[in-house]
């Protein structure tokens, strides 16, 4: 590039930087809560009115408990925290209860949970026996000096801080023991598609990942991303949901986002810290950051899906799959859930 | 921002990209490797000429050793992996033999390796009993489906590859076990500066970290870090050197950079990708790239120090630090070893 043509991108990115810093846009006044619970849904014919009922409620009921958070003025974190909580309570979802098995038949947890205010951040991965995986990383941010603790350790602080511990046999379900099963049956490649990823009958577990975005009455964003893993992983395996600036980033100067998805791709190109980025250093709207980083993941043969937000109160929710389990609510607004394109 | 404004910038972004990639700068057809061997050196006064002596030989051996493999045609990644694994085994570094323990005494290990030609890398984290955790980080990326193992499952993996495991006895140094007896005993409250960070005694080694990035003859650019993680850690505790983004990143459009420093808040900030996406979405320089990740470190209260190339063959080595083990070696040009500012 010649210098030239240097100077005129910097000089356009200073008054870019100047112009977000003295006018930025107009904050929203109003309150929103977003949420995914995983992309990559049961398809039409396998879904049953039951089934779908049920998760609908489920994911109206995180909505409710995030709401109830943020119209009590409550703040933008113990929204995202209190509408994961009730998604990893739920079996419905790949997170907590729910949470696929690794290789071994083993609960490995990954979660982490931001702040946009002040980047400050937590994080816990291949953790076990932590009922809510996304409470321990609101507490590794809050109450420890590191980011991210992991495996054994990361249990250990959670016994040192109280929180909910139970029995490896809490995170039994049926449905996932059997497709675990079917998966080291076929002795099916990590990550690469078959046939039976397009089964009907095919746990849609498989890609699930919950995770959501808030923007509370002061303005301050926040997110938080939790998860099983990916079914069959190897022991140890830690995907994109606790890594920050992969499955969550939070900034009030640009998003806050979570994302679902293969999160190999996603930690390669930093997906959601690139969004951030491009917005910040590019200036493009909070919907073309996610869908650049999207067609990213996708060139490079990936899927993800995101739920986004930004200070305006913007909201956008690409996704790779056939469907994504999402839905969000607006102060005084109706409340929004989410499965197939519609 | 207002539209008119985001249009130009807009327009300037697609300029500065399609500059970028039809023009391009010129590929430097010479290699490149450069090395830190952590940020944080032993003061002046406490410097004795034999311990200079032997930090410089450690890190000319590592150069060597990456410049052998480059001169020989090997790739960037080899190069790395090799220079790494020298300083690994050296006593000197906080990183393979040389680490630092935990808060427990226990020596769980950090590293990642990432290609800027594919994007490709691997990573482990809080692994014990590796030797060469570098050398597992290559092999995560190479051999698995996974680009990050943790805990009891990265050793397994380990195993499974057939990598050198050694017995914990063998990360024990004398100097490191004093230094954590004395931080318990006073019971330093992780992250914070305290009057013994400046004591002239003090283990050097406490923000210790080793890192390479090289450039081969084809062009390709590649990155990695390995660290014994800071020292009166928390158990489980991850920090920077193995999350892509964070303390290792390489895209040969852009860099190849390692950190060293305070991993939290390079976390927090994803500090390489952050340089990688200011080069590629603003248009900046390397070297200006370096330098405002530094700013933004510093101003959050952290420090961290780079090494960082790019594919012209352009070198930056910022720190925050009084000082930083460093050096690098071109094709055909003379090994340069640093230590303080020079």
């Amino acid at each position: 590039m010649s210098h030239v043509i240097r100077f005129l991108i910097s000089m356009a990115a200073l008054v870019a930087f100047a112009t977000v810093e003295s006018e930025g846009q107009p904050m929203s006044d109003e309150f929103l809560i977003a949420i995914h619970g995983g992309g990559g849904v049961r398809s039409r014919a396998a879904m049953t009115p039951e089934l779908e009922a049920g998760y609908r409620a489920a994911l109206r009921a995180a909505l409710e408990a995030g709401h109830d958070v943020l119209s009590g003025g409550g703040n933008s974190i113990s929204a995202v925290e209190a509408a994961i909580r009730v998604m990893e309570d739920s079996p419905l979802f790949n997170a907590g209860k729910g949470s696929s098995y690794n290789a071994e038949g083993v609960h490995e947890l990954d979660a982490s949970i931001m702040e946009g205010a002040t980047l400050d951040a937590g994080a816990v991965a291949v953790v076990q026996r932590v009922k809510n995986p996304i409470t321990l990383a609101r507490r590794v941010m809050e109450n420890s000096p590191h980011v991210m603790l992991a495996g054994d350790g990361a249990l250990e602080f959670g016994k040192e801080q109280g929180v909910d511990i139970v029995a490896p046999h809490y995170f039994f379900t049926q449905r996932k023991w059997d497709s675990l099963q079917r998966r080291l049956d076929q002795q099916t490649e990590f990550g690469k598609p078959t046939s039976r990823d397009s089964d009907d009958q095919l746990d849609p577990g498989l890609y699930g990942t919950v995770g959501a975005v808030a923007l509370d009455k002061n303005g301050n964003l926040a997110a938080g991303t939790s998860t099983g893993g990916r079914e069959g992983k190897h022991p140890g395996r830690v995907g994109d949901s606790p890594i920050i600036g992969a499955g969550t980033y939070a900034k009030n100067a640009t998003l806050a986002v979570s994302s679902t998805g293969l999160g190999e791709y996603v930690i390669r190109i930093g997906g959601t810290k690139t969004m951030s980025d491009l917005m910040e250093y590019r200036g493009v709207s909070l919907d073309e950051a996610t869908n650049a980083v999207k067609d990213m993941i996708e060139e490079m043969g990936g899927s993800i899906g995101v739920v986004a937000i930004d200070r305006q109160g913007n909201l956008s929710m690409p996704y790779s799959f056939n469907g994504m389990y999402r839905g969000y609510v607006r102060q005084g607004g109706d409340y929004v859930v989410l499965i197939y394109d519609e």
